[in-house]
């Protein structure tokens, strides 16, 4: 099962597919759902994980850096997808601006003076580049400043047209709070958004991250950008209640991890165990030593409170969790099944990255963006 | 500076030579000091680190799993350095045996059953297998236990000779409290590894991680094995008193970490910055927002809590870190100072990743082996 690795990470590519289909399935026929595989597809390894979102229908994708958008147009066209946009979050930086239209790559505008340089660059080549203009509504991070964005249309009223050689593909702004239902800035948000879209006619809007597909129609206008929940989590992690309950039930599960046992043994009343001798056994126990540590991404923080599963049954993690292993109480599962067994679940449907997210004191996201490379990586395809 | 990626992580090879020379004169000349690059060299990359380490003169490495071991042995190869004794701690595994012998690696023997096996194989292959035999003394986690031990010990004083076929290189046991001087851990563990060296007369002696170096002589024996110092770390973090301060003094910093500045921006009193609008503005600000989040490895949790530096000025991150990006408040800093730069230093002398560390609650060896593959990596080598 590991050959020559201490442990295994299973992606099922088939739930990627079938999450991106049901989260399409939320909106309208006509509109589009993009795939957001920014950040190597949220740990999730983008040149896999893309071609299959391009096979399930995804005609769209979002990544961060030029970097990234660089390295998914390879992968797409390797895969026979020759020319799906590609969008880049982080916006065109100078001196970025050949490697942009070499690969043909659009970037998602942040600022006016992104605005400027494209549309120097678009004269220079006698081209329209296209691209997407992101206009903050709340998030205080990336995109125009109400200020910008009012200055823009001034100058777009005033004949000036400030777009020249900009092909404006869309307009879009970005969700603080979506994944909390009745959270007021998703209302406020939305309505700045609409406000500002008269202004720029041709462009078609796009509002809704995975948080905004499930808000309800309202918010997806003619694209969604939906990324966490492709991946089998839902945004709001473990507090999901009420309407959203379904849809995450709805969500296939995608991530396994698989853990190695690399030693069984006996150790007495007193003995102490890992870094810091920091637990004490308090009973004669079995403990066994798995292949995962914090440098394959599980957690280190969360010695002494998770679990693994073996065989289905409990085996808690105890002391502290090492840079390659960690050790687990092994003592109560049944002699004959921990004597057979060679493997310890970390990550599965029992035990998902939003549970793993909420023991450790974070977000799921950073849960999967934080898997390892150590580990064997196997995918599922039955396309 | 950051050409096509949106920060730059940059290692110091040769401080890391530095530490291995430093690491290496604390011990008598005929104590070896190996070089231990598993977790892909604490996340440094092992790739461009073991061969610079072997230039330097480290004759011997240690890694964790078969894969560690095969890579490692393909790219000292490459790097011209061809017979290079390797060690891997996961021990070999059921099905690893031809792999071991293949790629010349020699296991770290945790349990007998490892034992027993690599016996067989070696009476297969009539050739004597080269191991290190792994001697729990206080950790829980690996190696034989005292009562394994006392099964082969009894087994090599009847004639049975239960090392068959095994060239006993070293005898190895491992620290659970090195980093803290005054831990009685630390006495009774040496007692016990001592107590047990002369049953394996031809095996040289290994005790010492990082923390074990620095404990002083009675721990080297034969052969030392630093690992998070050759990275700039003390494997007590920041609480380092005393004698050893000295020490971390001398320890060269390796890692810095530089993000691009995509965005700056104003914003008024009362606007909320960043996922969850978490972060409301309490005076008209300055913000620039740079192009690493925690799937680039920066720790989520330090949102409000850390700071990058600017030109040499504090800019405290505000709101929660993104994937990708987070935001700084920047209205501080000398105008003509922030309108100028266009990068933020995140990791380096002035606040190192045992700083972060400390800061958010875990060992840097968690924040060194975290460190994303997104940015771009450079390496310095004036060798």
């Amino acid at each position: 099962m590991f050959g020559s690795a201490d442990s295994l990470i299973t992606i099922d590519l088939d739930a990627i597919a079938a999450n991106w289909r049901l989260l399409d399935g939320l909106s309208a026929p006509a509109t589009m759902t993009a795939g957001v595989v920014k950040a190597d597809a949220y740990g999730l390894g983008a040149d896999v994980v893309a071609p299959r979102l391009a096979a399930a229908g995804c005609q769209l994708f979002f990544v961060m850096s030029l970097d990234e958008g660089v390295e998914l147009r390879q992968n797409l066209r390797l895969a026979g997808f020759d020319s799906l946009p590609i969008f880049c979050l982080s916006g065109c930086h100078a001196g970025q601006e050949d490697a942009y239209l070499a690969h043909g790559l659009s970037p998602v505008i942040n600022d006016l003076g992104q605005v400027a340089r494209l549309g120097m660059l678009a004269r220079r080549h006698d081209v329209a580049i296209p691209a997407a203009l992101h206009i903050d509504t709340g998030m205080t991070r990336l995109g125009l400043t109400p200020h910008e964005t009012d200055w823009l249309i001034e100058h777009l009223q005033d004949g000036a047209n400030a777009l020249d050689g900009i092909e404006l593909v869309y307009l879009m702004s970005h969700l603080s709070s979506a994944e909390t239902r009745n959270a007021t800035s998703n209302g406020q948000q939305l309505a700045a958004f609409d406000a500002l879209r008269p202004f720029f006619p041709k462009a078609r809007a796009s509002l809704a991250n995975s948080g905004g597909v499930l808000l309800g129609p309202s918010f997806h206008f003619d694209m969604t950008r939906p990324g966490i929940a492709l991946y089998g989590a839902h945004p709001a992690g473990t507090s999901v209640t009420g309407v959203t309950g379904e849809q995450t039930a709805a969500l296939q599960p995608v991530v396994r991890w698989d853990a190695r046992i690399l030693q069984l043994r006996h150790a007495s009343t007193g003995e102490v165990v890992g870094y810091g001798g920091t637990h004490i056994l308090t009973r004669d126990s079995l403990i066994a030593t798995i292949g995962v540590g914090y440098a394959d991404g599980y957690p280190r923080c969360l010695g002494g409170i998770a679990s693994a599963q073996i065989d289905g049954h409990n085996a808690p993690i105890i002391g502290r969790i090492s840079m390659d292993s960690m050790a687990l109480d092994v003592t109560n599962i049944p002699e004959a099944t921990i004597r057979a067994a060679t493997a310890a679940r970390l990550l599965g449907p029992d035990y998902d990255s939003s549970m793993m997210a909420r023991d450790a004191g974070t977000i799921s996201y950073e849960i999967l963006t934080g898997l390892g490379r150590r580990p064997a990586w196997h995918y599922l395809d039955d396309s």
